[in-house]
């Protein structure tokens, strides 16, 4: 990792899209600063792998941010909801799911915005995706256009003139193929990802959450195998 | 409080403007949820302040979130640097001032969106002011209005097209003296809030940093009598 590199903040979240993102800002020369959020989402496993991520791909600096949106509920991320299992890719395109954080892009860009600010870091990569988009508001390119204006408009550098804040977003307009082709070409090793809504005791994926089956369909329409454990009754057709 | 009033997100920190807020939101017939954010802010005198102002003005819930932004620094409130004293307005009035704190409207903004969004609300109040501003950018009104039109492509709201969120700011074209005439209009106790940004070791403003300063000018120009209590040195002429 180039320490003396231009600064930059990228949001890690330990799953497939943001090992991608940290490996793209590094390819680009960046001295990335990961930034995990945990937000009392129900299984720690994807710390574990944002901390095995940022460190492989050699980031600057780690920081987990403890915040608790389950005072909020909503979701079945945050709350006693039971994720939804075996959807088709058409329901799973299709609708909100009940996945849905409340304004989870907005809380996590905002302290990427704040530690940004306090780095004098202008960049921000997040790996938002409007492909397999899976119908996520905070996912679309005109949300995080309407984000980085704001905060050109809430932070010293929008009210001073310098450098203007960049909202990062190399995945937007890539499918989930596309994304794992460009990971395995910058040399990630997706073993160390996460991306399974509800892992067994053991860590395995569950194979049949949304987030398993988005995954299990990008590596198939690559042509890679998927180094990711699986329970054994996903993998039986 | 009405409970059963259409419902509000209001966000309170214990402080005079965001207790007047409340008091208004109150006044419109909201069932308010009342949030603090506890953000590593070197005293938790205002924390308490929050939850008597909460209290008192009937909050349906009051929920009070804990984040971390020391991790990320650059700020009076956050790091170790000294708040500074005895300014004079002329310097309040100008610049950004060692006090501001990184995307921290844009942080609790964003939780409030959270908040709203899992409630069924569609009204966020918060006590900017662009009066007695002291350069803080993210109490301009171009700031709010930016906020606004990014939280509707946020969340399901946006997308689904219901009712649009608020972001409501009573106050933000207001004088301090203003504020305080509002507030005793609607019987509002000062007494119940904390404003300084370093008090004593007994609770007692310092009477002379920023928050000081701009409260005890506004209670003068209001013709009132402040009920905060200061260390006997601020008092001295």
């Amino acid at each position: 990792m180039n320490e003396t590199g231009k600064k930059a903040v990228v949001l890690v979240s330990g799953g497939l899209d943001s090992a991608t993102v940290l490996a793209v800002a590094r390819e680009q020369g960046f001295a990335c600063h990961a930034l995990t959020i945990q937000y009392g989402q129900r299984h720690a496993a994807e710390i574990a792998a944002a901390r095995r991520v940022a460190s492989a791909l050699g980031a600057v600096r780690h920081v987990v941010s403890d915040i608790d949106l389950r005072a909020f509920g909503g979701s079945a991320l945050t709350a006693d909801i039971a994720v939804p299992k075996g959807r088709s890719m058409d329901e799973i395109s299709h609708g909100i799911p009940i996945t849905y954080v409340p304004a989870r892009n907005t809380i996590f860009l905002a302290f990427a915005l704040a530690w940004a600010e306090a780095l004098g870091a202008r960049d921000i990569f997040i790996g938002v995706n409007a492909v397999d988009y899976s119908g996520y508001p905070d996912c679309r390119p005109e949300y995080i256009a309407a984000f980085e204006r704001m905060a050109n408009l809430a932070t010293k550098a929008g009210v001073e003139g310098d450098t203007r804040f960049s909202i990062r977003t190399p995945l937007i307009a890539m499918t989930k193929a596309e994304i794992i082709r460009l990971g395995v070409k910058l040399g990630l090793d997706y073993g160390l990802t996460v991306s399974c809504y509800d892992p067994g005791a053991n860590g395995e994926a569950c194979g049949t959450c949304d987030a398993c089956i988005l995954r299990r369909k990008g590596f198939a329409e690559a042509g890679l195998r998927d180094p990711a454990r699986y329970v054994a009754a996903a993998l039986t057709p």
